[in-house]
């Protein structure tokens, strides 16, 4: 029986996908709590340093399903699950079942750290390797065994590296030398979570794009890739829940 | 032999692609001239309307696909080709072939006023029909017969619609409804080509695209769609070329 709780952050839209693969779709968004990093320019630290820990509510896949049911009624037909880490959840197949059976599309990012059996059962896998400027170390050996495993079963998945300075501009021509085969999204950082002025905070975020597409332009590694920003952050600023 | 000559309004790149399904994709653009359509907001019009005759060429394809070379060196393997309305060439197969022999991926938009066999071809194709705000109006069965050729080849396209305004929506809507298994796009219209300030034009912009967001958040008909916002206009204001 499907009774498993999980940490759950927040549930909320129906709104944009603001970045990557499926960006611009009309999602909801469920936020699991927990994290097995802990990145410098975390822009969701609330969900694993303790100072979201009020916000944390246990709930079931059925409890889930009707709050994004009572939030969103008609209106959608894709769920974005997102943290944290949910890939740390390993029951989330049975939101996921639920919102199949519901005839919900599902998407889901996780950094790659490790492997759940459900990874294919989502319809659009972003695998968001971590780079330099994070302070974290990407383990390649596993991030080669959910690659492959995803490639084997065809899935649609893609590769995301964020990015903020030069290293991190090499750390995403590793990932794609290293697999070439699967489609990169390069994505400018927000390098200042902190701001609260969107008039100044969206010049920065632009030329923080700008000098990106720039970077990837002249670069004969990244060749067929994708550059956004986080269109999210440049229409409502740092704001949580929308 | 592939000895035809195109007219070519424009080669540039490489840069990102702005819009639609492969929004961020680092291409190089062939634009073509000349269009069936003379949608009222067209923001290509010189390559129809006469005011850009001056600078339209006669190229083969080995012609254009050496200039992509000189000009994107070793920098790209992908190229959009853009009008005007490229399906009026029935020959341009010789180009994708020989960009496709070189290992170049090619994407194309089109209303979707006529068929090509070529669009077979095509690796990333968007049918693009027009909304009442435009002043065109589009034949129903052309454009049946288009998305049920390429289903049927299970080939890789999209509807896209621009929006200007709410009847723009209602249409958006009628083309769901009516290919609701087809990957759906929305996309703010531009309603000034003309402003030449480009913060007053970026917060114009912005505007449109938020009223669309939620104009299609509210909506039960559009659930699974994608909103987007052209985003070289955002970066780069009504500007040719880039
Ligand atoms: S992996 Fe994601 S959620 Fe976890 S610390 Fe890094 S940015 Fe934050
Ligand atoms: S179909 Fe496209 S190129 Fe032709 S007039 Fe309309 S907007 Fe312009």
């Amino acid at each position: 029986m499907a009774s498993n709780r999980f940490p759950i952050m927040e549930i909320f839209g129906p709104t944009i996908q603001g970045e990557g693969m499926v960006i611009g779709q009309k999602t909801m968004f469920v936020r699991t709590a927990g994290c097995d990093y802990s990145c410098s320019w975390c822009d969701s630290a609330f969900t694993w340093d303790g100072t979201g820990k009020q916000d944390i509510r246990m709930l079931m896949a059925s409890e889930i399903f009707q709050e994004l049911s009572r939030i969103g009624g008609e209106s959608f037909s894709h769920v974005t699950l997102s943290g944290g880490n949910p890939a740390l959840l390993p029951q989330l197949n049975e939101l996921i079942d639920l919102l199949h059976e519901n005839g919900i599309a599902v998407a889901l990012e996780t950094q790659g750290s490790l492997w759940r059996d459900w990874f294919l059962q989502i319809d659009e896998l972003t695998l968001s390797p971590k780079p330099p400027s994070s302070g974290m170390q990407t383990d390649w050996d596993i991030l080669d065994e959910l690659v492959s495993r995803l490639s084997d079963h065809n899935r649609c998945f893609c590769l995301k590296v964020v990015v903020f300075d030069d290293a991190d501009i090499r750390f995403a021509e590793e990932v794609h030398r290293r697999y070439p085969e699967v489609s990169m999204f390069l994505q400018a950082g927000n390098n200042d979570i902190m701001e609260t002025d969107s008039t100044v905070l969206l010049k920065r975020l632009m030329k923080c794009y700008e000098w990106l597409v720039q970077s990837v332009m002249a670069s004969t590694v990244l060749r067929s890739v994708r550059v956004l920003p986080q269109l999210h952050t440049w229409l409502w600023g740092n704001k949580r829940g929308v």
